[in-house]
């Protein structure tokens, strides 16, 4: 063994770590066995899930806090389990590596049927269906190239911001390879300037000064593109009316006096509409045009009108520019502008404001209240997740503290991932908490607002959070099914029915200390009821995972769930309508 | 609307009770909510589940009772969270109809970026992947061709009995399409008679009459081959000793003289192994040859003595038959059968006799005493479920009452599986004794053994056999975590932990009526206190869902798990065993 040989998993985990990765999940299988001998060894913080999709979910969380995530699976089983998690990843851009355990090069070379197989000798099946999720594949099957392919996979995923697919043989983990690699950390490229990116700094800001009507529309692709900061400069320099879509919900500061929070598009306020469908100049960055992020594509400003800031390209105006980089761009933007040359636009709508004072504490909760009322508990450094359904509804319309951080339901509209993805997301926050310096650490924590139907697709990942002693709180919005199906089609059908569970009996049944499980869990029926939970100093500041169950109305929804809804009482039930 | 026209989607659920559907699985989601509306006025049961990979595990449940299952899920994120279950029934041969809603075909055709997609008008994706998995692909997308292919994908999910992958887009379920093929049932072609089938018959008659040392193997693929009657009679015809692999245990009536139960090949009785060694004549039914299902190829007899009776091939020696149906010969072979002319073989092994006179009550309930002391529990047409791992390790030595069906871990082993399966198989059975004649009804009921581990990848699934009122017993095997994956690798290694649960407030916490919940939670941890559960009325013949726990020792294994476990004692963690 060379000074610098190192095992195989001994290497990718090291690169794992160079790359911020504290914590992996994933469930054992007997092809992944030796490879998680390694885990806990390399420095990294093994997290079993539940199953194989809660351990996906849970890794999406995690890298959309941390920046990278990493789940392992074992070969058919496990990776197959994982796949839906995987590809809503792909879907809404979270750099997560799919490492799987496969068998022993021996037995796939002589077509051994073992199990996990379709026993027909074929190791390659489960490969070719990841090919469709994963920005990147690559299996180590030897010594001499598998630095490089690690290397090359790893920066796979932070170049796309999506994840990739990784499998080793059981008896490659222990085989020696080179790590002379790692003394390079893995770099993501930057595009390199081109010739016209001056044309393409002047156009911009051409616009930028002969806007009368401008704003801002920051959308959920600008993390991957790594442009928060300049967003922030750009905001706070021009003062600009700011808007964000689902996707870009906390991307920026809501506490600025200019930024109004969402934009609704057709479906939101009348006075942002009005300004947006005046507007000369709409700087959109690092849009997302699925027709859930935008409203129906109605949050979508003509081209004419629209400067983007895309991953492969900046438009101006019909013009597109490619091999340019929209950072690059920004930040020569940002350096090179003149703001006594910007004008700042007169008649701007109003800031809604958030009261609760209208609310009589004998009304039982109901949509319109309930995310109201919850807003005053969040903190500065908050993560909340808003579960597909009528909670992402609800919550697309909290006022944000600084530097917290929301998930919302932007395209894939997998139910059952919010749960996990908090796992997830809370373990990364904890962790980055830790490492921050002293005047850096906060008091935040996180909330999830899920509904019971969602709840149950994946709910056995409450005993990990607990096992991991993490610090959230679960709103459980029980209204009796999948409201959010009901509101799209079948009102009245018990296809969208769930089944009854006692949620007050979680903690308890999921394994909590029996101290614990006294104290922290709590219901409400009535407005009242709900401020007194929310006033709890166990609510407020508590430890450890805490269980609000909320009761609403099975056909109580707001926005534009309540347009559909009323379609649907309206219509015949064989018309379709259109968001179907 | 011409007469003989009909809605698609009332055509296809048509079909489905016509092959003996009577339920239906999966989980609501927009694009199949307008199919959904279909299956309750067609006369199906829709049995809702948790998500959707339980609907898949349940479905497979259910089609290896029924002969032929559905599940439908939701475009993307529905679909592919159930991949794994389906996979697994392509694995081990059960046809399940997977029923996909997608979105609209202008949506399709037109690019739309809806969410469920990856945002960029690719609709085809989800579809490549399930070619993989299944026998057979189709998708619904024009009236005049719809009846055909209806039909065309349920014969192949019959021919195959491999599940089959069918993508209905949301609105072509109200298109109508012609019924005249209604009227003509569908069938699975029979292979014609070829002209070496004589030939075939022949070379089996001589070898059967001149064998000295005789036997036969039950395997799993008989069923699928829809020869168990031809087993049966050949069984006892004979009276020739008789094993089955874990795959064909039930398949043949452990209560006839000659039938000894599962052979275990090298890691089974000594007795059994020495017959089998000297075997002249193995006649193999519906062989599955993966590693697990032969006990690491053990079982496999040389073929020089093997007839086989597979799906597409009768094999007699070293020679191959194609083109023939093992059906129709192993039916003239019976047919033409000269009893006199073959031989009683002599010195046959002793049947195991299963005791539990030697079980001192106040000993810890163990893995080699545990399956005898339940074993009893067993009645006429009962089904067993028994979970990969301890379970069905241990359950591979039951003895079984007639009719009896049991499941084990034969290939795919995914688990998780067995909790689920139990909810479909205990459905199907219920609807098939529901539907049998005064004197074929049975007072049997549905058994599920399955440890901690396992039980937590899918548990919430405990609530739909609740909600669906099923007669279960579950069996939890308590022993603190994975402990066949400790033995195959990792025996103190924490990956191989799993959460705490309180399996007491399973029943409690998923939403049994309080009536039930307080008397029907049990639990063991001496022999004396299983006995005396074991004696209960409430197990032996009770209504609902009734759960046993069990606790085990972290480390208490059997047969072939007990010499991995010594292997890795004695080995050094960086050697790799031969399982793995």
């Amino acid at each position: 063994m060379a000074a610098a040989d190192i095992k195989l998993a001994d290497y990718l985990f090291a690169r794992l770590r160079q790359l911020g990765v504290q914590s992996i999940f994933g469930v054992p299988g007997d092809f992944n066995l030796r490879l998680l001998d390694f885990v806990t060894p390399a420095g990294l913080h093994w997290v079993g899930n539940c199953n194989e999709l809660n351990a996906a979910y849970a890794a999406d969380g995690y890298g959309r806090i941390n920046g990278l995530a990493a789940v392992i699976t074992t070969f058919g089983v496990g990776e197959l389990s994982a796949l839906n998690g995987i590809a809503g990843a792909y879907a809404e851009k979270t750099p997560v590596v799919h490492i799987v355990g496969t068998p022993p090069r021996a037995v796939q070379s002589a077509r051994t049927f073992v199990h996990h197989t379709f026993s027909d000798g074929d190791f390659r099946r489960f490969a070719a269906m990841s090919t469709h999720i994963t920005a990147a594949q690559t299996n180590l099957t030897d010594s001499a190239t598998a630095p490089e392919r690690i290397d090359w996979i790893l920066q796979q995923a932070l170049v796309h911001s999506r994840p990739v697919y990784l499998e080793i043989p059981h008896d490659m983990n222990d085989v020696l390879v080179s790590a002379a690699n790692l003394n390079s950390p893995i770099h993501v490229p930057e595009t390199p300037r081109a010739a016209h990116e001056p044309k393409v700094v002047a156009g911009v800001l051409d616009r930028v000064y002969s806007a009368q009507r401008p704003l801002i529309l920051v959308d959920g692709e600008s993390e991957s593109l790594n442009i928060l900061e300049q967003i922030d400069t750009l905001v706070q320099t021009t003062g600009w009316p700011t808007w964000t879509s689902i996707f870009g919900k906390s991307l920026v500061n809501e506490q600025h006096p200019n930024v109004y929070g969402l934009y609704a598009g057709a479906y939101g306020d009348p006075q942002a509409k009005e300004y947006y469908d005046g507007a000369d100049l709409v700087i959109v960055l690092g849009p997302h045009y699925s027709d859930t992020n935008t409203f129906l594509f109605s949050t979508i400003a003509p081209s004419a009108v629209r400067v983007s800031f895309s991953e492969t390209t900046v438009q101006i105006g019909n013009d597109t520019y490619h091999d340019v980089s929209p950072r690059s761009v920004l930040s020569q933007v940002l350096q090179t502008l003149d703001v006594s040359r910007i004008s700042r636009p007169k008649s701007l709508p109003s800031k809604p404001k958030i009261s609760t004072a209208d609310i009589p504490s004998t009304d039982l909760i109901a949509q319109k209240t309930f995310f109201r009322l919850v807003n005053p508990l969040f903190r500065e450094g908050d993560i909340i997740l808003t579960e597909t359904g009528t909670a992402s509804h609800g919550g697309s319309g909290f006022r944000l503290p600084a530097k917290s951080r929301i998930f919302g339901a932007v395209t894939w509209l997998s139910i059952g991932f919010m749960l996990p993805a908090t796992l997830g997301a809370a373990l990364a926050h904890r962790e980055l908490n830790a490492s921050a310096s002293a005047s850096a650490k906060t008091d935040s924590q996180v909330i999830l607002f899920i509904g019971d139907g969602s709840l149950q697709m994946t709910a056995q990942e409450i005993s990990v959070m607990i096992r991991e002693k993490l610090r959230i709180v679960i709103f459980i919005l029980n209204n009796d099914g999948y409201t959010i199906e009901r509101v799209i089609h079948g009102r009245k059908q018990a296809y969208n029915d769930v089944p009854f569970w006692r949620h007050t009996q979680a903690l308890n049944y999921f394994g909590a200390d029996e101290d614990h499980v006294a104290g922290n869990t709590f219901t409400a029926r009535t407005c009242g009821e709900l401020q007194t939970v929310l006033a709890d100093e166990r609510i407020q500041r508590g430890e450890g995972l805490r269980i609000v169950e909320v009761f609403m109305g099975r056909e109580d929804v707001q926005g534009v769930l309540l347009d559909l809804l009323n379609r649907q009482v309206a219509r015949s039930s064989s018309c379709p309508h259109r968001l179907e």
